[in-house]
């Protein structure tokens, strides 16, 4: 297992965190099979989407932000009951394969840190 | 490969089931590696989220009854096409990590099953 | 690793794909183990969920059109940002147990791809 932390700079925030994750597996040792990446954390995500244009990961921020809107009278006293819940909706790891030791990733695909109740240092956890 | 049941009470639940995921855990005799917490259904899913506060759980209850109403004009003629979106939304499985036969989870992460058209007699697989 | 091609056949589409996954498995000679479903494309998911009545994933599809509406000014200029938080949504992998070369999964379900952005041909990948 490796890790590593990440710092996020706003309440809401996509990191690409593909490198990152990459360098894990070369540590591990991983040539073939399927690694997980997960977040120990429950007010934050990982998912996979595109590596290009930046203005997709501001869409989907902006999109999950009027599906669980940050005020909606939730019960919980901290407040960030919203980030729970886009925690949930992005889920707590991705699952890639390796092949001779590369992630195997789509053409236009990137690994996301999906940050929703930042700025924080985050963990990410390889296996 | 184990699997255990869970009694729910109430349409929509989400129900602490980290415990018996430990227990299936050491049953298997699983030492170190990644074990996926499977359901079996197409209304419930499973999800990791806050354990220590009830309030998060029930925000993410209604959360997701505003995002996907229960009656909503659907077609599928049993009614509960609702419970089948969220179960999508939530996921079918999530991965742990193992280390020392302990699940590696977050200080405050519980894995839920999240219940959408209960009360009912579930499945959960570990393997 | 095994993979495969779908053609989808309109924008929005869930396609069963447990048949093509259940040929992955025995062509990769799996007997026990836990296979991950992986799609390497960015607006398309994979999901389980109900494989009797085809309403429950029309249903699906329009209750996901009504949470991410294809139009909503986005900044994305290629104008497919639903497809892309709509695929996060039911995540890019599904990680299925299996038993004697056999995909476990309930009575009810079926693997799906689902598709956001087609019609178009998508590759799954099986490991």
């Amino acid at each position: 297992m490796q890790e590593f932390s990440v710092a996020t700079r706003s309440r809401t925030e996509f990191v690409d965190i593909t490198a990152e994750v990459q360098d894990a597996v070369a540590a591990m040792g991983c040539k073939e099979g399927t690694v997980t990446v997960f977040i120990p954390h429950t007010t934050a995500g990982i998912t996979i989407n595109e590596n290009a244009d930046p203005d997709v990961t501001a869409d989907m921020e902006s999109a999950l932000e009027k599906m669980v809107p940050w005020r909606a009278g939730y019960r919980h006293s901290e407040g960030n009951s919203a980030a729970h819940v886009k925690a949930s909706l992005m889920g707590s790891s991705v699952q890639v394969l390796v092949n001779e030791g590369r992630l195997m990733l789509g053409t236009w695909q990137a690994v996301y840190l999906s940050e929703f109740d930042g700025p924080r240092s985050r963990e990410v956890w390889v296996g």
